[in-house]
């Protein structure tokens, strides 16, 4: 039922490797239910050797927690296939010696086990902590976010504050729950300062996951396939990557009429974009 | 030791009448101590018949705590004489037949004793609301907005979220604490509303304050004495009045250099600007 199987612009192109997102594409938020088609659909994708990404904004689970759950679903990913924020950011602080506080979910934790330190933090770290966004935890943030630009030279501004992700809200058992994105606006609004953003649709993490594929190939040769028309559509083409959106997860008929945004393509599902790509790509 | 007091523009023009804020101009944040000299000066101002008003953006407080705080400290103020964003907001809300969400400060809920409806509420009042600023009563406001944006015809969208203030942080026993300007900027962020705020800076606010002399005075009749650049001196400034900045409360050297505000007078403290001010206007 795609509009735009007629005319498959975004498939005149070759498609080298996938970027796909998680919730909504693969499962339904809040379900324990994979997509109708998603599961097959990944497997043609490996029967066809087309080598892909799971690119997510997920900040409530660990990786190992994540393909654990892919896995009670049907799936079968392996650690190299994904790329959460939580991994990025890793690499980020071990890079630039920082020493985070950390506002994360509980379930995160483990992901920076080697890294949490208690003492004399340079700088904070604002996951989806959910319950754990209480005012004390908040307010600690602010006074050492105050306390820290107090301190700082102009140029590590930019590495006080940093978010996995800036997304507004997601759907979690048919309700809209508020995600990171409002929390981190509070802080930027209260101490005046900008976050760094590790996760879609950052530049630099659309970058990260192609740099995954090991230089193989260029933004020109893959296609990002999600459900949010910001993180994902958006984010690949300011990167880019062609966008294609899925009528799936918390997609609403009114992104097709975004003012500003135009997927590369709109598909029914995960299922209906694997056919028609691997159909233009044996 | 103040730096005007040799070219006293601000003192040129007649001043009829006085807009005073609280914290940091009368007493000191989380103390209970007045500033020095400041109830002399407001027992001047008394004797020398020039009316005011104590314009405050507090939130934490009803009226008559705020009036018996300041008895302690040794002033006798009436609640004719103090203008607080809940006040205000009362009426808002019955002149616009709103039926508000609250996440405010429980002390605060006196206030709004005969309007808290707790069914099919058509906007959310944010307050300083504290340690009630949790995940979950953030989460409540977020999704009533969503819902109430989906319903909402595009001229009323600008009474959804209402704010009584957009502070970004105070000092309370010498340590910063986040306001509710940055929870407000989280609501925003997440639901692409625009806040309306009731208090200072916003020119309504002090309308509110001009009005309540009963149309005796214009705004260049009054001067509004505050320790807030943005709140006080910037807001006064952007209505039409006089701003002047006293060397207390959360005044901050820096404020002297600040890029864009230029405070009408800079004073030490509330009992040099009225010493001046009753001097000139004998």
């Amino acid at each position: 039922m795609s509009t735009n199987k007629s005319s498959p612009i975004w498939l005149m192109k070759p498609i080298k490797a996938l970027l796909l997102d998680i919730t909504g594409v693969l499962y339904e938020s809040g379900t324990n239910i994979a997509i109708d088609g998603s599961i097959d659909a990944i497997q043609k994708l490996r029967n066809a050797g087309v080598p892909f990404r799971l690119i997510t904004n997920e900040t409530q689970r660990t990786v190992a927690m994540l393909i654990q759950k892919l896995a009670g679903l049907g799936y079968d990913f392996i650690e190299n296939e994904v790329i959460t924020p939580a991994m990025i950011c890793r690499e980020f602080i071990r890079k630039n010696q920082l020493r985070p506080h950390f506002l994360i979910h509980p379930n995160l934790e483990p992901e920076f086990n080697e890294i949490i330190i208690r003492h004399n933090p340079n700088c904070v770290v604002i996951g989806d902590a959910d319950d754990a966004f209480t005012y004390q935890a908040m307010n600690n943030c602010f006074k050492l976010l105050m306390s820290l630009k107090e301190q700082s030279t102009n140029e590590n501004l930019d590495h006080l504050l940093i978010g996995l992700g800036r997304n507004k809200y997601y759907r979690e058992n048919g309700q809209l729950k508020l995600d990171l994105g409002g929390y981190l606006a509070a802080l930027e609004y209260s101490t005046d300062l900008r976050a760094k953003i590790i996760g879609k649709p950052s530049k630099g993490y659309f970058q990260n996951a192609l740099d995954s594929f090991g230089g193989k190939f260029s933004k020109e040769d893959l296609v990002m396939i999600g459900d949010d028309i910001t993180g994902d559509v958006k984010g690949a083409q300011d990167f880019g990557v062609r966008g294609v959106l899925v009528r799936t997860g918390k997609y609403t008929p009114s992104m097709e009429q975004h003012p500003s945004i135009k997927p590369d393509a709109i598909v029914d599902n995960l299922k209906e974009a694997i056919d028609l790509i691997v159909q233009k790509n044996p």
